[in-house]
Protein backbone atom coordinates (compact mmCIF):
# COMPACT_ATOMS: atom_id res chain seq x y z
CA UNK A 1 0.00 0.00 0.00
CA UNK A 2 1.38 3.68 -1.06
CA UNK A 3 1.03 6.79 1.25
CA UNK A 4 -1.30 8.01 -1.09
CA UNK A 5 -3.46 4.92 -0.43
CA UNK A 6 -3.12 4.74 3.53
CA UNK A 7 -4.05 8.85 3.38
CA UNK A 8 -7.12 8.27 1.05
CA UNK A 9 -8.09 5.65 3.31
CA UNK A 10 -7.56 7.37 6.46
CA UNK A 11 -9.57 10.52 4.66
CA UNK A 12 -12.49 8.21 3.68
CA UNK A 13 -13.04 6.80 7.03
CA UNK A 14 -12.24 9.70 9.31
CA UNK A 15 -9.62 7.12 11.62
CA UNK A 16 -6.40 6.86 11.87
CA UNK A 17 -6.84 3.82 14.22
CA UNK A 18 -4.65 0.57 14.28
CA UNK A 19 -5.84 -2.25 15.97
CA UNK A 20 -3.84 -4.51 17.88
CA UNK A 21 -4.41 -8.43 17.66
CA UNK A 22 -3.01 -9.31 20.58
CA UNK A 23 -5.09 -12.98 20.31
CA UNK A 24 -4.53 -14.90 23.55
CA UNK A 25 -5.80 -18.01 24.08
CA UNK A 26 -5.92 -17.19 28.04
CA UNK A 27 -7.96 -14.36 27.25
CA UNK A 28 -10.68 -14.68 24.58
CA UNK A 29 -14.23 -15.14 25.36
CA UNK A 30 -14.77 -19.26 26.45
CA UNK A 31 -16.97 -20.23 23.78
CA UNK A 32 -14.39 -19.96 21.04
CA UNK A 33 -12.03 -22.55 22.29
CA UNK A 34 -14.17 -25.57 21.18
CA UNK A 35 -13.69 -23.32 17.41
CA UNK A 36 -11.44 -25.92 14.73
CA UNK A 37 -9.17 -22.41 15.23
CA UNK A 38 -10.34 -20.56 18.11
CA UNK A 39 -7.43 -17.75 17.39
CA UNK A 40 -8.67 -17.08 13.97
CA UNK A 41 -12.11 -17.44 14.71
CA UNK A 42 -11.76 -14.77 17.46
CA UNK A 43 -10.02 -12.32 15.18
CA UNK A 44 -12.40 -13.07 12.26
CA UNK A 45 -15.53 -11.93 14.47
CA UNK A 46 -13.04 -9.07 15.64
CA UNK A 47 -12.65 -7.65 11.80
CA UNK A 48 -16.04 -8.11 10.70
CA UNK A 49 -17.23 -5.99 13.88
CA UNK A 50 -14.18 -3.39 13.50
CA UNK A 51 -12.95 -2.85 10.46
CA UNK A 52 -15.19 0.43 9.12
CA UNK A 53 -13.81 2.24 11.99
CA UNK A 54 -9.51 1.42 11.41
CA UNK A 55 -7.21 1.67 8.70
CA UNK A 56 -4.65 -0.79 10.20
CA UNK A 57 -4.49 -4.03 11.52
CA UNK A 58 -1.66 -5.07 13.40
CA UNK A 59 -0.70 -8.98 14.92
CA UNK A 60 1.71 -9.01 17.73
CA UNK A 61 4.05 -11.52 16.24
CA UNK A 62 4.63 -12.78 19.51
CA UNK A 63 0.96 -14.20 20.26
CA UNK A 64 0.99 -16.57 17.02
CA UNK A 65 4.70 -17.47 17.73
CA UNK A 66 4.02 -18.83 21.08
CA UNK A 67 1.59 -21.00 19.51
CA UNK A 68 4.38 -23.08 17.56
CA UNK A 69 3.07 -24.04 13.86
CA UNK A 70 -0.52 -23.72 14.52
CA UNK A 71 -0.42 -20.10 15.39
CA UNK A 72 1.67 -19.25 12.11
CA UNK A 73 -1.45 -20.99 10.27
CA UNK A 74 -3.65 -18.75 12.61
CA UNK A 75 -1.95 -15.34 11.41
CA UNK A 76 -1.61 -16.97 8.06
CA UNK A 77 -5.51 -17.09 7.89
CA UNK A 78 -5.83 -13.36 9.44
CA UNK A 79 -3.80 -11.82 7.03
CA UNK A 80 -6.08 -13.37 4.26
CA UNK A 81 -9.00 -12.31 5.80
CA UNK A 82 -8.30 -8.70 6.48
CA UNK A 83 -9.91 -6.51 3.90
CA UNK A 84 -7.18 -5.71 1.18
CA UNK A 85 -8.16 -1.86 1.90
CA UNK A 86 -6.48 -2.24 5.19
CA UNK A 87 -2.59 -1.56 6.28
CA UNK A 88 -0.73 -4.71 7.99
CA UNK A 89 1.86 -3.91 10.29
CA UNK A 90 4.04 -7.42 11.20
CA UNK A 91 4.56 -6.53 14.91
CA UNK A 92 7.65 -8.46 15.02
CA UNK A 93 10.54 -6.05 15.91
CA UNK A 94 12.95 -8.16 13.77
CA UNK A 95 16.62 -7.09 12.96
CA UNK A 96 19.40 -8.92 12.20
CA UNK A 97 22.63 -9.04 10.01
CA UNK A 98 21.68 -8.48 5.98
CA UNK A 99 21.04 -12.19 4.77
CA UNK A 100 18.64 -12.62 8.10
CA UNK A 101 16.89 -9.63 7.87
CA UNK A 102 16.22 -10.41 4.19
CA UNK A 103 14.83 -14.04 5.24
CA UNK A 104 12.09 -12.24 7.81
CA UNK A 105 11.47 -9.97 4.86
CA UNK A 106 10.50 -12.72 2.82
CA UNK A 107 8.30 -14.15 5.76
CA UNK A 108 6.12 -11.56 6.48
CA UNK A 109 6.23 -9.58 2.95
CA UNK A 110 6.12 -12.60 0.58
CA UNK A 111 4.97 -15.42 2.69
CA UNK A 112 2.57 -13.59 4.84
CA UNK A 113 1.94 -10.42 2.37
CA UNK A 114 2.24 -8.01 5.48
CA UNK A 115 1.99 -4.84 4.20
CA UNK A 116 4.87 -3.23 6.66
CA UNK A 117 6.79 -4.69 9.45
CA UNK A 118 8.47 -3.30 13.03
CA UNK A 119 12.37 -3.40 12.54
CA UNK A 120 14.52 -2.80 15.76
CA UNK A 121 16.61 -0.34 14.89
CA UNK A 122 20.20 -1.48 17.02
CA UNK A 123 21.91 -3.15 14.65
CA UNK A 124 22.39 -0.49 12.39
CA UNK A 125 21.88 0.41 8.50
CA UNK A 126 22.40 -2.83 7.07
CA UNK A 127 19.68 -4.77 9.01
CA UNK A 128 17.26 -2.68 8.02
CA UNK A 129 17.71 -2.16 4.43
CA UNK A 130 16.65 -5.43 3.42
CA UNK A 131 13.21 -4.76 4.34
CA UNK A 132 12.73 -2.24 1.69
CA UNK A 133 10.71 -3.61 -0.46
CA UNK A 134 8.15 -1.81 -2.96
CA UNK A 135 5.04 -0.47 -1.79
CA UNK A 136 6.11 -2.24 1.30
CA UNK A 137 7.17 -0.61 4.89
CA UNK A 138 9.69 -0.70 7.62
CA UNK A 139 8.47 0.70 10.93
CA UNK A 140 11.96 1.69 12.76
CA UNK A 141 11.66 1.94 16.66
CA UNK A 142 12.49 5.23 17.83
CA UNK A 143 11.36 5.92 21.22
CA UNK A 144 9.20 3.44 22.57
CA UNK A 145 6.30 3.72 25.37
CA UNK A 146 7.46 0.96 27.90
CA UNK A 147 9.11 1.80 31.09
CA UNK A 148 12.52 -0.03 29.67
CA UNK A 149 12.38 2.84 26.95
CA UNK A 150 14.24 5.20 29.30
CA UNK A 151 17.24 2.78 29.81
CA UNK A 152 18.91 3.56 26.36
CA UNK A 153 16.94 5.71 24.33
CA UNK A 154 17.53 8.46 25.95
CA UNK A 155 21.63 8.55 26.08
CA UNK A 156 22.92 11.95 24.67
CA UNK A 157 26.02 11.74 22.21
CA UNK A 158 28.86 13.77 23.22
CA UNK A 159 29.33 15.02 19.39
CA UNK A 160 25.76 15.76 18.70
CA UNK A 161 24.18 16.57 21.48
CA UNK A 162 20.89 14.56 20.82
CA UNK A 163 19.17 11.52 22.02
CA UNK A 164 19.64 7.99 20.64
CA UNK A 165 16.38 7.77 19.50
CA UNK A 166 16.77 11.50 17.82
CA UNK A 167 20.31 9.90 16.30
CA UNK A 168 18.35 7.16 15.42
CA UNK A 169 15.77 9.60 13.23
CA UNK A 170 18.07 11.28 11.43
CA UNK A 171 20.60 8.74 10.66
CA UNK A 172 18.00 6.43 9.22
CA UNK A 173 15.61 9.40 6.95
CA UNK A 174 18.71 8.70 4.82
CA UNK A 175 18.26 5.20 4.44
CA UNK A 176 14.51 5.88 2.43
CA UNK A 177 11.31 7.83 1.90
CA UNK A 178 8.69 8.91 3.62
CA UNK A 179 7.05 6.44 1.33
CA UNK A 180 8.57 3.40 2.75
CA UNK A 181 9.82 4.13 6.44
CA UNK A 182 7.88 4.89 9.51
CA UNK A 183 8.63 5.68 12.99
CA UNK A 184 7.34 3.65 16.57
CA UNK A 185 7.35 6.78 18.82
CA UNK A 186 5.36 6.37 22.14
CA UNK A 187 2.40 8.15 23.11
CA UNK A 188 3.57 8.44 26.67
CA UNK A 189 6.40 10.52 25.45
CA UNK A 190 3.41 12.83 23.97
CA UNK A 191 5.47 16.30 25.39
CA UNK A 192 7.77 15.19 22.77
CA UNK A 193 5.65 14.61 19.61
CA UNK A 194 6.03 18.23 18.48
CA UNK A 195 10.28 17.92 18.67
CA UNK A 196 10.13 14.50 17.29
CA UNK A 197 7.51 15.52 14.44
CA UNK A 198 10.43 18.20 13.35
CA UNK A 199 12.68 15.56 12.98
CA UNK A 200 10.54 13.75 10.73
CA UNK A 201 7.95 16.20 9.40
CA UNK A 202 6.46 13.84 6.85
CA UNK A 203 6.58 10.40 7.99
CA UNK A 204 4.00 8.21 9.35
CA UNK A 205 4.19 7.45 12.82
CA UNK A 206 2.90 4.35 14.42
CA UNK A 207 1.64 5.44 18.25
CA UNK A 208 1.06 2.64 20.67
CA UNK A 209 0.16 2.91 24.12
CA UNK A 210 -3.51 4.20 24.22
CA UNK A 211 -5.82 2.65 26.13
CA UNK A 212 -4.40 -0.15 28.06
CA UNK A 213 -1.30 0.86 27.85
CA UNK A 214 -2.36 4.68 28.88
CA UNK A 215 -1.65 7.61 26.47
CA UNK A 216 -3.60 10.68 24.89
CA UNK A 217 -4.92 10.75 22.11
CA UNK A 218 -5.31 14.57 22.06
CA UNK A 219 -2.03 15.37 22.96
CA UNK A 220 -0.38 12.62 20.56
CA UNK A 221 -2.98 14.19 17.68
CA UNK A 222 -2.51 17.79 18.49
CA UNK A 223 1.08 17.40 18.21
CA UNK A 224 1.57 14.68 16.10
CA UNK A 225 -0.14 14.89 13.47
CA UNK A 226 1.46 16.32 9.44
CA UNK A 227 -0.58 17.77 6.45
CA UNK A 228 -0.98 14.10 5.73
CA UNK A 229 -2.64 12.85 9.23
CA UNK A 230 1.29 11.19 9.94
CA UNK A 231 -0.15 9.13 12.35
CA UNK A 232 -1.27 5.30 12.86
CA UNK A 233 -2.80 5.48 16.51
CA UNK A 234 -2.67 1.47 18.26
CA UNK A 235 -4.92 0.18 20.60
CA UNK A 236 -5.20 -3.26 21.35
CA UNK A 237 -6.47 -4.79 24.52
CA UNK A 238 -9.09 -1.61 25.01
CA UNK A 239 -10.94 -2.90 22.51
CA UNK A 240 -10.05 -7.06 21.59
CA UNK A 241 -10.66 -7.45 25.42
CA UNK A 242 -13.58 -4.56 25.91
CA UNK A 243 -15.74 -7.68 27.17
CA UNK A 244 -14.82 -11.29 27.40
CA UNK A 245 -18.21 -12.84 27.16
CA UNK A 246 -20.20 -13.27 24.36
CA UNK A 247 -20.73 -9.90 23.45
CA UNK A 248 -17.24 -9.34 23.01
CA UNK A 249 -17.10 -8.48 19.14
CA UNK A 250 -20.23 -5.47 20.09
CA UNK A 251 -18.55 -4.46 22.34
CA UNK A 252 -14.78 -4.46 20.64
CA UNK A 253 -16.79 -2.08 17.87
CA UNK A 254 -18.05 0.16 20.39
CA UNK A 255 -14.90 1.29 21.95
CA UNK A 256 -13.23 1.18 18.07
CA UNK A 257 -16.20 3.18 17.38
CA UNK A 258 -15.24 5.69 19.56
CA UNK A 259 -11.90 6.27 19.06
CA UNK A 260 -12.92 6.57 15.73
CA UNK A 261 -15.33 9.43 16.20
CA UNK A 262 -12.44 11.00 19.06
CA UNK A 263 -10.24 11.20 15.82
CA UNK A 264 -12.86 12.15 13.98
CA UNK A 265 -12.93 15.41 15.55
CA UNK A 266 -8.95 16.15 15.71
CA UNK A 267 -8.80 15.20 11.67
CA UNK A 268 -11.58 17.81 11.43
CA UNK A 269 -9.92 20.03 13.34
CA UNK A 270 -6.24 20.00 11.89
CA UNK A 271 -6.73 19.14 8.05
CA UNK B 1 21.97 -25.54 31.04
CA UNK B 2 23.79 -23.98 34.21
CA UNK B 3 27.25 -22.43 33.32
CA UNK B 4 29.04 -25.28 35.32
CA UNK B 5 27.75 -27.64 32.97
CA UNK B 6 28.66 -25.99 30.08
CA UNK B 7 32.20 -25.50 31.46
CA UNK B 8 32.23 -29.01 32.15
CA UNK B 9 31.18 -29.75 28.34
CA UNK B 10 33.54 -27.24 27.08
CA UNK B 11 36.72 -29.14 29.12
CA UNK B 12 35.76 -32.13 28.58
CA UNK B 13 35.59 -31.81 24.42
CA UNK B 14 38.29 -29.13 24.45
CA UNK B 15 35.80 -26.88 22.79
CA UNK B 16 33.79 -23.98 22.83
CA UNK B 17 32.71 -24.36 19.33
CA UNK B 18 28.81 -23.21 18.89
CA UNK B 19 27.81 -24.49 15.39
CA UNK B 20 25.00 -22.08 13.42
CA UNK B 21 21.91 -24.10 11.91
CA UNK B 22 21.30 -21.20 9.02
CA UNK B 23 19.92 -23.96 7.26
CA UNK B 24 18.92 -22.36 3.77
CA UNK B 25 16.89 -24.73 1.06
CA UNK B 26 19.15 -23.03 -1.58
CA UNK B 27 22.39 -23.83 -0.39
CA UNK B 28 21.71 -27.65 0.94
CA UNK B 29 22.73 -30.55 -1.55
CA UNK B 30 20.34 -31.08 -4.20
CA UNK B 31 19.74 -34.56 -3.37
CA UNK B 32 18.16 -33.47 0.25
CA UNK B 33 15.30 -31.47 -1.63
CA UNK B 34 13.60 -34.92 -2.39
CA UNK B 35 13.47 -36.19 1.95
CA UNK B 36 10.24 -35.45 3.84
CA UNK B 37 11.45 -32.35 5.69
CA UNK B 38 14.70 -31.57 4.13
CA UNK B 39 15.79 -28.92 6.37
CA UNK B 40 15.54 -31.80 9.17
CA UNK B 41 17.26 -34.14 7.23
CA UNK B 42 20.04 -31.77 6.59
CA UNK B 43 20.29 -30.72 10.12
CA UNK B 44 20.30 -34.24 11.40
CA UNK B 45 23.64 -35.40 9.62
CA UNK B 46 25.20 -31.98 10.57
CA UNK B 47 24.39 -32.73 13.77
CA UNK B 48 25.66 -36.38 13.68
CA UNK B 49 28.66 -35.39 11.86
CA UNK B 50 29.85 -32.57 13.86
CA UNK B 51 28.80 -33.00 17.57
CA UNK B 52 31.78 -33.95 18.77
CA UNK B 53 33.66 -31.18 18.22
CA UNK B 54 31.13 -28.40 19.05
CA UNK B 55 29.36 -27.49 22.42
CA UNK B 56 26.54 -25.96 21.03
CA UNK B 57 24.20 -25.57 17.96
CA UNK B 58 22.66 -21.99 16.72
CA UNK B 59 19.82 -22.34 14.85
CA UNK B 60 19.14 -18.87 12.94
CA UNK B 61 15.92 -18.45 13.38
CA UNK B 62 15.00 -16.49 10.21
CA UNK B 63 15.80 -19.28 8.29
CA UNK B 64 12.85 -21.39 9.51
CA UNK B 65 10.16 -18.56 9.70
CA UNK B 66 10.98 -18.16 6.13
CA UNK B 67 9.27 -21.36 5.45
CA UNK B 68 6.10 -21.01 7.50
CA UNK B 69 4.74 -23.84 9.37
CA UNK B 70 6.36 -26.73 8.00
CA UNK B 71 9.76 -24.11 9.18
CA UNK B 72 8.40 -24.60 12.78
CA UNK B 73 8.16 -27.70 12.38
CA UNK B 74 11.77 -28.68 10.89
CA UNK B 75 13.06 -26.53 13.35
CA UNK B 76 11.04 -28.45 16.38
CA UNK B 77 12.31 -31.58 15.16
CA UNK B 78 15.83 -30.26 15.33
CA UNK B 79 15.80 -28.87 18.55
CA UNK B 80 14.50 -32.41 19.67
CA UNK B 81 17.44 -34.14 17.77
CA UNK B 82 20.17 -32.42 19.22
CA UNK B 83 21.59 -33.89 22.21
CA UNK B 84 21.28 -32.83 25.77
CA UNK B 85 24.53 -32.00 26.78
CA UNK B 86 25.11 -29.57 24.08
CA UNK B 87 23.87 -25.98 24.68
CA UNK B 88 21.27 -24.82 22.56
CA UNK B 89 20.95 -21.06 21.12
CA UNK B 90 17.73 -19.39 19.92
CA UNK B 91 18.94 -16.73 17.52
CA UNK B 92 16.20 -14.70 17.37
CA UNK B 93 17.30 -11.18 18.33
CA UNK B 94 13.60 -10.55 20.18
CA UNK B 95 12.79 -8.22 22.39
CA UNK B 96 9.26 -6.17 23.20
CA UNK B 97 6.86 -4.75 25.85
CA UNK B 98 7.18 -7.11 29.12
CA UNK B 99 4.03 -9.14 28.12
CA UNK B 100 4.96 -9.55 24.51
CA UNK B 101 8.77 -10.27 25.53
CA UNK B 102 7.03 -13.20 27.80
CA UNK B 103 5.68 -14.71 24.93
CA UNK B 104 8.58 -14.93 22.91
CA UNK B 105 10.29 -16.05 26.24
CA UNK B 106 7.58 -19.28 26.57
CA UNK B 107 7.58 -19.74 22.84
CA UNK B 108 11.39 -20.53 22.66
CA UNK B 109 12.58 -21.73 26.20
CA UNK B 110 8.86 -23.73 26.83
CA UNK B 111 7.69 -24.97 23.53
CA UNK B 112 10.81 -25.44 21.81
CA UNK B 113 13.06 -25.98 24.86
CA UNK B 114 16.08 -24.05 23.82
CA UNK B 115 18.76 -23.35 26.24
CA UNK B 116 18.82 -19.63 25.54
CA UNK B 117 17.84 -16.83 23.47
CA UNK B 118 19.17 -14.06 21.54
CA UNK B 119 17.99 -10.76 22.79
CA UNK B 120 17.84 -7.02 21.36
CA UNK B 121 18.51 -4.49 24.22
CA UNK B 122 16.65 -1.04 22.42
CA UNK B 123 13.68 -1.42 24.40
CA UNK B 124 15.35 -2.02 28.01
CA UNK B 125 15.00 -3.48 30.72
CA UNK B 126 11.54 -5.02 31.14
CA UNK B 127 11.92 -6.02 27.05
CA UNK B 128 14.68 -7.93 29.02
CA UNK B 129 13.63 -9.50 31.88
CA UNK B 130 10.61 -11.69 30.88
CA UNK B 131 13.32 -13.70 29.31
CA UNK B 132 15.22 -14.47 32.44
CA UNK B 133 13.82 -18.26 33.46
CA UNK B 134 15.99 -21.10 35.73
CA UNK B 135 18.54 -22.76 34.05
CA UNK B 136 17.71 -20.57 30.92
CA UNK B 137 19.91 -18.07 29.52
CA UNK B 138 19.46 -14.13 27.70
CA UNK B 139 22.13 -13.51 25.19
CA UNK B 140 22.11 -9.77 24.74
CA UNK B 141 23.34 -7.75 21.59
CA UNK B 142 26.31 -5.28 22.72
CA UNK B 143 28.80 -4.73 20.16
CA UNK B 144 27.36 -7.00 16.44
CA UNK B 145 29.52 -7.83 14.08
CA UNK B 146 27.71 -6.24 10.98
CA UNK B 147 28.73 -3.19 9.16
CA UNK B 148 25.82 -1.47 10.60
CA UNK B 149 26.70 -1.98 14.06
CA UNK B 150 28.89 1.30 13.98
CA UNK B 151 25.65 3.46 13.36
CA UNK B 152 24.43 3.37 16.73
CA UNK B 153 26.72 0.88 19.12
CA UNK B 154 29.64 3.55 19.48
CA UNK B 155 27.72 6.69 19.79
CA UNK B 156 28.61 8.03 23.35
CA UNK B 157 27.33 9.60 26.29
CA UNK B 158 27.78 12.96 27.26
CA UNK B 159 27.14 11.64 30.88
CA UNK B 160 29.43 9.12 31.07
CA UNK B 161 31.43 8.98 28.52
CA UNK B 162 30.90 5.47 27.24
CA UNK B 163 29.71 3.78 24.40
CA UNK B 164 26.47 2.76 24.01
CA UNK B 165 26.99 -1.29 24.03
CA UNK B 166 29.34 -0.30 27.46
CA UNK B 167 26.27 1.06 28.61
CA UNK B 168 24.16 -1.66 27.65
CA UNK B 169 26.45 -4.23 29.26
CA UNK B 170 26.93 -1.96 32.49
CA UNK B 171 23.37 -1.31 33.29
CA UNK B 172 22.47 -4.83 32.11
CA UNK B 173 24.69 -6.28 34.58
CA UNK B 174 22.19 -5.30 37.11
CA UNK B 175 19.54 -7.41 35.85
CA UNK B 176 20.73 -10.94 36.33
CA UNK B 177 24.23 -13.01 37.23
CA UNK B 178 26.32 -14.26 35.03
CA UNK B 179 24.51 -17.40 35.35
CA UNK B 180 21.74 -16.35 33.40
CA UNK B 181 23.12 -13.72 30.90
CA UNK B 182 25.51 -13.50 28.33
CA UNK B 183 26.12 -11.17 25.79
CA UNK B 184 26.97 -11.12 21.67
CA UNK B 185 30.61 -9.88 21.12
CA UNK B 186 31.19 -9.49 17.60
CA UNK B 187 34.50 -11.13 16.73
CA UNK B 188 35.69 -8.58 13.88
CA UNK B 189 36.27 -6.20 17.48
CA UNK B 190 38.67 -8.36 18.63
CA UNK B 191 40.48 -5.45 19.50
CA UNK B 192 38.03 -3.97 21.69
CA UNK B 193 37.45 -7.55 23.34
CA UNK B 194 39.76 -6.98 26.26
CA UNK B 195 38.08 -4.06 27.31
CA UNK B 196 34.53 -5.23 26.94
CA UNK B 197 36.01 -8.46 28.85
CA UNK B 198 36.79 -6.03 31.71
CA UNK B 199 33.63 -5.27 32.00
CA UNK B 200 31.99 -8.09 32.07
CA UNK B 201 34.69 -9.97 33.64
CA UNK B 202 32.24 -13.29 34.27
CA UNK B 203 29.97 -13.45 31.71
CA UNK B 204 30.08 -15.89 28.30
CA UNK B 205 30.21 -14.26 25.24
CA UNK B 206 28.81 -15.40 22.08
CA UNK B 207 31.24 -14.55 19.47
CA UNK B 208 30.28 -14.51 15.85
CA UNK B 209 31.85 -13.98 12.70
CA UNK B 210 34.28 -16.32 12.80
CA UNK B 211 34.35 -18.21 9.28
CA UNK B 212 32.32 -16.69 6.25
CA UNK B 213 32.01 -13.73 8.52
CA UNK B 214 35.81 -13.34 8.92
CA UNK B 215 37.12 -12.74 12.50
CA UNK B 216 40.40 -14.03 13.88
CA UNK B 217 39.91 -17.05 16.72
CA UNK B 218 43.32 -16.11 18.04
CA UNK B 219 42.75 -12.81 18.69
CA UNK B 220 38.97 -13.48 20.53
CA UNK B 221 40.55 -16.40 22.56
CA UNK B 222 43.52 -14.27 23.53
CA UNK B 223 41.45 -11.29 24.72
CA UNK B 224 37.94 -12.85 25.54
CA UNK B 225 38.68 -15.97 27.44
CA UNK B 226 38.03 -16.11 31.33
CA UNK B 227 39.09 -18.63 33.57
CA UNK B 228 35.93 -20.18 32.86
CA UNK B 229 36.08 -20.01 29.12
CA UNK B 230 33.71 -17.76 28.66
CA UNK B 231 33.48 -17.78 25.42
CA UNK B 232 31.06 -19.55 22.83
CA UNK B 233 32.73 -18.92 19.13
CA UNK B 234 30.29 -19.39 16.59
CA UNK B 235 30.98 -20.27 13.18
CA UNK B 236 28.19 -21.26 10.99
CA UNK B 237 28.31 -21.12 6.75
CA UNK B 238 31.75 -22.23 6.41
CA UNK B 239 31.14 -25.41 8.43
CA UNK B 240 27.61 -26.60 7.20
CA UNK B 241 27.98 -25.23 3.57
CA UNK B 242 31.91 -26.52 3.10
CA UNK B 243 30.56 -28.81 0.94
CA UNK B 244 27.56 -28.79 -1.50
CA UNK B 245 27.88 -32.25 -2.75
CA UNK B 246 27.09 -35.79 -1.11
CA UNK B 247 30.28 -35.50 1.23
CA UNK B 248 28.69 -32.31 2.91
CA UNK B 249 28.42 -34.22 6.15
CA UNK B 250 32.11 -35.36 6.00
CA UNK B 251 33.68 -31.78 4.76
CA UNK B 252 31.40 -29.96 7.88
CA UNK B 253 32.77 -32.41 10.27
CA UNK B 254 36.81 -32.18 8.67
CA UNK B 255 35.86 -28.12 9.22
CA UNK B 256 34.32 -28.15 12.84
CA UNK B 257 37.38 -31.06 13.70
CA UNK B 258 39.59 -28.13 12.42
CA UNK B 259 37.94 -25.28 14.44
CA UNK B 260 38.14 -27.42 17.19
CA UNK B 261 41.84 -28.67 17.45
CA UNK B 262 42.50 -24.50 17.04
CA UNK B 263 40.68 -23.97 20.38
CA UNK B 264 42.25 -27.05 21.57
CA UNK B 265 44.96 -25.04 21.56
CA UNK B 266 44.02 -21.90 23.01
CA UNK B 267 41.82 -23.48 26.01
CA UNK B 268 45.32 -25.27 27.12
CA UNK B 269 47.83 -22.45 26.66
CA UNK B 270 44.90 -20.36 29.03
CA UNK B 271 43.40 -22.44 31.16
Amino acid sequence: MTRAQLFDQIQKKSSYLCIGLDTDLTKIPKHLLTAHDPVFEFNKQIIDATHQFCVAYKPNIAFYEALGPKGWESLQKTLEYIPSDIFTIADAKRGDIGNTSSLYAKAFFEHLNFDSITVAPYMGEDSVKPFFYKDKWVILLAHTSNPGSNDFQLIESVVTGRKLYEEIILKSRQWASPDQLMYVVGATQAEKMEKIRALAPDHFFLVPGIGAQGGDLEMVSKYGMNKHCGLLVNSARSIIYASVENDFARRAAEEARRLKNEMEKHLSARL
